[in-house]
């Protein structure tokens, strides 16, 4: 099985390292990261213990990968700058299986529009991951992956994936209804991501001790699971009440887009909270309080310059 | 007529030269300004021609005024830690009207309480003012000021007070129904002044330019619209149309609780959206996006250490 991941930064060197653990050719294309990993390779860690990993080859764009891939894990950040389809068209052959592991909701639409003949397998890593350095990642907690082929549906080529991440250790199931499993975890996202930027940088323990701000994730949360209903995806009974048990045992933890705010990178104010806004307007969904975080956010990071470059 | 300005910043410097103008006797409190004051009094440097007021008399503390005043002029910021009852009382006497120049809604009660039997004058200073240093105040636009006795009602004190300002070529009116103008003045007040500050900066013009920013004002307008209608105050059909278009007319504008923001000082937050929202849920009318800017604008400025102290 021959992988090639583009975007491998913290989330696309860690699962491509688990995927080389597991049995496949891992190679993989850098932007800013190609000199120090093709020195030195990719070292991981992490809680279960560290390791390293040594892509097959070492790309710095994708254009230059001169080996077909059967699957592009694809682990960039969803932002609008990024042109994905262009991005990881040199690398598509007939065949190639794009797995698209990134956060947000109804993030597929133009990969699928641009590759129309191509399978794609949708996936979503619950993981905390940070890097550290170049070709330095640490793996603090969790790692669970879900995959599903894009729009729906069973997945041969997802079973193999996730039967390699399994090999690795890493829980992986698949499933028919991936729509439904990123808007599940996007009632988290929708919420503590955009809240702990817009507070000033409050951290989950403090969000859930805050008598407020708690009360708006709930009525946060409580917008998405309506949405996602009218979008045809209904969440279990209790979802909203499960996020915040799971949430009140977590460390005090500082989600990844506030990580990102403060070190100066683009937040995926869109995949996120963009889409949402889109889909409860084109459904007739009333979502004020989404609405007024997106408004916000958006000025907020527009407002910022070095915010619209980094990624 | 002898009045004592207490919160003498801004606004309070401003009104005692104008109503010193007017013919009273002012005499000031200052708590950082005091010795400058002291020296060299009180430089106005305005749109109509630089001026210059030195008080009747320049206190440190309320409790130093050894001449008892027919009017208090209350231009203190409402914060949750400035008990102004508690402040002035050493300068309250049988008959002493107590006039409240400050922003929000419902700020009236405690002090009422505190004093049943003199008179309070509620009062909304429309202008645009900046400290520039001890003891001298920019005003830059505006001066308009609306009185009314609080709860409701006529009021002789008020009217003297009026023309007092009038004299002095500040357009001053005396409503019966102060609390009206408090709402009117907090539809404005309560979209600008915490978008400004969550968006990260934006002035008047850029939020006007901004589609989903704008559409967040109008939307927050409507709620206060709502809250006030519930509460007893109808505004006139079209107040948020008007509301944008004399915006849309405006220079670019800084809000001043984004100048507080970004000058460390304290954000009255409890005045402009607290009070808002509790009214809101006394009533049991819905303010998704009024709660939501309430939590996180509270909980950023609990976030910066230097916000709670400082005036």
């Amino acid at each position: 099985m021959r992988v090639l991941t583009v975007g491998a930064g913290a989330v696309g060197g860690f699962y491509s390292a688990k995927l080389a653990q597991g049995g496949a050719r891992v190679s993989t294309v850098h932007r800013s990261d190609f000199q120090e990993v093709v020195r030195a390779g990719i070292r991981v860690e992490s809680i279960h213990g560290d390791f390293h990993f040594t892509p097959h080859r070492v790309w710095e764009q994708v254009a230059d990968a001169t080996e077909r891939a059967d699957y592009i894990l694809v682990a960039t950040k969803v932002l609008p700058l990024i042109d994905t389809a262009a991005v990881i068209a040199p690398a598509v052959g007939p065949g190639t299986v794009i797995v698209m592991l990134q956060n947000g909701i109804e993030i597929e639409g133009p990969v699928a529009r641009a590759f129309p003949d191509n399978e794609i397998v949708s996936g979503l890593a619950f993981v905390c991951l940070s890097r550290l350095a170049p070709g330095r990642i640490a793996h603090l907690c969790h790692g669970r992956v879900v995959l599903g082929r894009y729009p729906s549906g069973l997945s041969p080529a997802a079973e193999r994936l996730a039967a390699c991440f399994r090999k690795a250790g890493i829980p992986c199931v698949v499933t028919d209804d991936i729509a439904l499993e990123r808007w599940r975890k996007l009632v988290w996202n929708a919420a503590f991501n955009p809240i702990s930027v817009l507070s000033g940088g409050m951290t989950t323990t403090a969000i859930m001790a805050d008598r407020e701000i708690r009360q708006l994730v709930e009525a946060v949360m409580a917008e998405v699971v309506d949405v996602a209903a009218s979008a045809g995806h209904r969440l279990p009974e209790g979802v909203i009440a499960k996020n915040l048990e799971d949430t009140m045992r977590m460390q005090p933890y500082r989600t990844s887009m506030l990580l990102d705010w403060e070190n100066g990178r683009s937040l995926e104010v869109e995949a996120i909270l963009g889409n949402l806004v889109s889909a409860a307007r084109r459904l007739g969904v009333a979502t004020p309080r989404c609405e007024t975080l997106y408004a916000l956010l958006t000025s907020l990071t527009t407002a910022r310059p070095d915010a619209a470059r980094g990624v």
